[in-house]
């Protein structure tokens, strides 16, 4: 409870140090939108806003964030593709975006990919910045040098690794999420307390019982602030994702199958919650975990993904192998999964598709949830 | 002269070692493409390569690359763009290249970016093989871990740096390309010799002296051997080109303007040869080099550039200094170039668009070739 202590203050602050192969950087808090981007050089920045988040804040973006060097895009997920990117970056040279220049990207996690995706190819590298809008982007994916594209089919296909050169959380802004954005965010929060251990999956518990969204500014603080630091380890340990880092993908294969095979009907958070369940299960059915952990689970979260597992029962166990079968880790027979023996206890297993993934799917959609 | 001598081998043996911040890898001297590809688990990696280049050695390469695992590219400037890229890198996907996969690529400098680049951006990198078929990519490209892509009308704006696992040279191919191409090649090899000093620059002129295309193997493997030492130092102290590799672009910010210009109609080694006499030229505007160097080089380079400096002269100039302005060095005011005081003796200079660059392009294009 010591590190939620810091967190409330007047302006911005640093709250910890980020250690990339790239260079060291500082995620920062900061009591409002108008403060983070008083720690900008805007005059000499350019910026990659979401079109609807800048509208909702415009009486404190006027004037501050120059127009003609603000591009505003959509945040949907056709939106991160390959083939959609080029006239995005044409449009960001047009405005005087240059090699020794610096991109400020504010917006949700579509937003960081793609502004992180420009940042590390645009010249090969310019400097970036990110201001995360979403509970699941302050939470988790603002940290950790990643970017991931569409291409065709293909989700996350493409990226790179390119580390921002600070982060600053306003979590006043979370406020102005719609509901299932912030159960989105909680998808990945889970998920990283699971990792953490069971102490801290329960505290998390705890603390949400019996709350609905909206929630509490200092709630969204304190597990924004637990969850990176839980990513910390794993990106400092391991940022290229070679090895440990691995774990992280808990829920992921599944989760992102979900996602594709729906149409993304289901936001990411709450695919990848879907994704920690079946991946449990599969755990289950591999006997590396009892029935009784994947139950308990599966009732905590399930108040947290529901409605949503309903989107997935329309699904064909099929069509959501096929889904996994175009996973960038996927082999020609089958595909790493990080499957678990407990809280914290997480390992990578390769799953063979046809023996062990299509009836697992099949009984899942099925019986399971 | 002894480092010659151990390039007359039978099959494939290492050259030297580069030291990358990815990895450590050989540089590979092959009697022949066979010899190279034996060297290489076909059945397990995916080719990209030059459909020219593939045509012309059909005997060699029937039976031994599988055409399933293939994509056949045409080494044209416009096939490495941005926009041109995401069917090629589908292609690769849905004939099962795979994160643990193996990108061989075989062609030019063309086939090297497009290659390089999809490997780097890939599932966040795959490993990527390398056999150089021109004398451009022998001599200079092929070490050094950079891919060039382009944008729109902007040359080269997007990037990564990504090294490869190894590099084989097979000089017989060069046997089998065109005059231009051989003239090309040895315009990053004059640079270079020039970038090392005035004994190895005079060497090279002495060896060439009186010699017309078809060269003997051994001297293009001396001058690739001899060239690739020189990138080799300038690279391992400086491989993200923050400080002294910026010196191997002696000649490339006048000469990416002269090709675009120009649409391509000048070849990009003997585009970077006008431009190293154009930067010497400005070198002499500004007092940093004598007149007499300047004729000298100039003397010396013409017979290499010869007819191309025409294709220049009916370029207006404010087009060639609109080029510039696109360059990704570019500021707003002007741009960063390598001029020289002498032989070895680079520097970076940043010259204002108006007041130094156009009247400098207006001379040297009326005037001076």
């Amino acid at each position: 409870m010591l590190s939620t202590a810091v967190l409330f203050v007047s302006s911005c602050k640093n709250m910890f140090v980020v250690r990339s192969h790239f260079h060291k950087y500082n995620v920062n808090n900061c009591a409002s939108l108008s403060e983070a981007l008083k720690q900008i050089e805007l005059t000499r920045s350019h910026v990659l806003i979401d079109g609807v988040f800048a509208k909702y804040y415009a009486s404190e973006l006027n004037g501050v964030i120059d127009p003609s060097r603000a591009v505003f895009l959509e945040a949907c997920e056709e939106a991160k593709s390959m083939e959609r990117l080029p006239p995005v970056i044409l449009d960001l040279i047009h405005r005087g975006l240059l090699r020794s220049g610096n991109l400020v990207v504010i917006g949700g996690g579509v937003l960081q990919d793609i502004g992180c995706f420009i940042a590390s190819v645009l010249a090969r590298g310019v400097r970036w910045e990110y201001i995360p809008t979403t509970l699941l982007a302050q939470a988790d994916s603002c940290i950790g040098s990643k970017s991931s594209i569409n291409l065709g089919p293909f989700k996350n296909q493409i990226g790179t690794f390119h580390a921002p050169h600070r982060v600053f959380l306003v979590s006043s802004v979370l406020q102005s999420l719609a509901r299932d954005e912030i159960r989105s965010g909680f998808g990945e929060i889970f998920k990283l307390q699971i990792l953490k251990g069971e102490a801290d999956f329960q505290e998390l518990c705890q603390d949400l019982h019996g709350l609905n969204p909206p929630f509490p500014s200092s709630l969204l603080e304190k597990w924004c602030l637990r969850s990176l630091s839980v990513k910390k380890t794993y990106i400092e340990a391991d940022e290229y994702d070679c090895g440990v880092r691995n774990l992280l993908n808990y829920g992921h294969t599944f989760g992102h199958a979900f996602e594709t095979s729906t149409h993304y009907a289901i936001p990411h958070g709450i695919a990848v919650l879907l994704g920690v369940v079946a991946a449990t299960f599969v755990s289950v059915r591999r006997g590396l975990v009892s029935q009784e952990h994947y139950l308990d689970l599966k009732n905590q979260l399930a108040p947290w993904y529901y409605p949503f597992q309903e989107n997935l029962k329309r699904v064909r166990s099929e069509t959501v192998l096929e889904a996994m079968k175009r996973d960038k880790k996927s082999t020609s027979n089958g595909v790493s999964c990080i499957l678990t023996r407990g809280f914290g206890k997480m390992e990578k297993v390769k799953l063979d598709f046809q023996i062990e993934l299509l009836p697992a799917i099949i009984k899942f959609l099925h019986e399971e949830i």
